[in-house]
């Protein structure tokens, strides 16, 4: 594929930091144009998004039904593949999604995170009952509120920054202040931040026998208070990569429309720049076009 | 009630020991006679347990079903409600559970660890396709795995005491030296030690999307590898009490038999002595007689 626009996400950054012993190009959210595919000519010339894992498809957690954590996968910029912060990436052709041509490049690009997100609510069953908190409202943390919305649940969110607090309400979402923070009420408590604090918050929040998510890219090790989760019955669930149809479906039918996140876009020999761009507090999509 | 007889479990180790901010009667697992109830005479004479809950049965978290979790509640020898070491206890006549006369009370008393091992049972779900790992084989470790047996599941432990070994292969669990723990393989890992090697064990052993229950007392703080979780999408979840009814049916059917894991019967007024025999390594039952 020839890329046609890429973006930034947390986990880029913490791979140029190194805490990934990944070696290669990054970029694993990305929007592109089919240019060569001997095995399938017909499809030369489409536009699509890409599921990042190419997987094997044999092995037993493929059979299980979780070819997300196949064993012998290869993760787009990741794990051991080149990624989409290049003019042209190679996926196989089965990890390949066709975008309608009403959905532009810029909403496109978000199917991944976008994927990322809604992953939650095949993992845990969220619905009009619920109560959720999410805590963190950066890149992530935005599309995990949107994409939660349509649950019926309670959505609220804790977050820093202004700008975040005014997407997070136009989205539907109920801002709440950190030290208003509801104290073992939530059914589920979204951690977005990756920092003990915010798991701390979740903590805080969650009521007993509800679930923490674990949603963010954690770098080294976490302390965590074990003794309430025994005795609250705490369920903790990791959650990281996501089915790309219905994240892709959602965009075109116009449920999220995730193009107000974006901060820049830049051309791709502006790369340096732009990371150092995201890293900076309060960054939402920083988007590369080669 | 008159106590017949009580059991000294990690908890009540625990507990003097000061990590919980409770004073009063320790003692939670015990089997005893009706010997006053003003709002139901007809019960005086019963040979029965206790549910060691006792709870409001109207705020919401008894509404939406799970009771044991009840702001409101004490707990037998743990929260606010003197224990079962004692000549006399009293609990709500909704706690009490009449045990056929089949059923000694030197297995009658096992009914609240096994309801707490059975706990697991009611929140994940594990079936005859499904490889479980138990790491601990002490007093709860012992009753997990055999709780575990009928589900069907592949079960495997690791235990550090010869005669823990040998009381596991009995109850028909495969035993597993550490060094030869599986990788990445088991569908769910019960960490039953209460400590951070358990855990990083149940965490090296666990596969892909697999379950670790933490079903123990930490004492303190947990530190983990969270980035394995997420990436891995591994579930958490705290366990600590079950279902009285369905542990004492397994007793009165004879589908466990848990006597061979008493070390010995005291009378209460060795009660201090029972207690430092309870906390030597690979001590198991330790039973009090008032």
């Amino acid at each position: 594929m020839r890329v046609r626009l890429a973006g930034i996400c947390a986990t880029d950054l913490e791979l140029v930091k190194g805490y990934y012993p990944y070696t290669g190009v990054p970029g694993h959210e990305f929007v592109g144009e089919i240019v060569d595919a001997p095995q399938a000519p017909e499809r030369i010339g489409e536009r699509v998004v890409g599921e990042i894992n190419a997987v094997c498809g044999a092995c037993g957690t493929c059979h299980r039904g979780h070819p997300r954590h196949c064993e012998k996968r290869t993760v787009l910029g990741i794990v051991n593949r080149n990624g989409a912060f290049a003019e042209f990436v190679t996926l196989p052709l089965a990890n390949l999604l066709r975008v309608s041509d009403h959905v532009p490049d810029e909403a496109a690009v978000f199917t991944e995170p976008l994927a990322a997100a809604l992953e939650i609510r095949s993992q845990v069953p969220i619905g009009p009952t619920d109560r959720v908190l999410v805590i963190g409202a950066g890149r992530l943390g935005q599309l995990i509120a949107r994409s939660l919305v349509p649950s019926g649940a309670r959505i609220e969110a804790v977050a820093r920054h202004d700008r975040h607090r005014d997407l997070l309400r136009a989205a539907g979402v109920q801002v709440i202040a950190e030290d208003e923070l509801p104290s073992r009420a939530v059914d589920v408590a979204v951690e977005a931040t990756g920092s003990a604090s915010g798991f701390a918050l979740a903590q805080r929040a969650v009521r007993p026998r509800g679930t923490i998510v674990l949603k963010s890219t954690y770098a080294g090790r976490l302390e965590i208070d074990a003794a309430p989760i025994v005795v609250d019955e705490i369920t903790i669930v990791g959650s990281r990569c996501g089915d790309f149809a219905p994240a892709l479906q959602m965009l075109e039918a116009g449920q999220i429309d995730p193009r107000d996140l974006i901060d820049s876009e830049r051309p791709l020999g502006e790369a340096l720049a732009a990371f150092e761009q995201a890293g900076r507090p309060g960054a939402l999509k920083i988007l590369l076009r080669p």
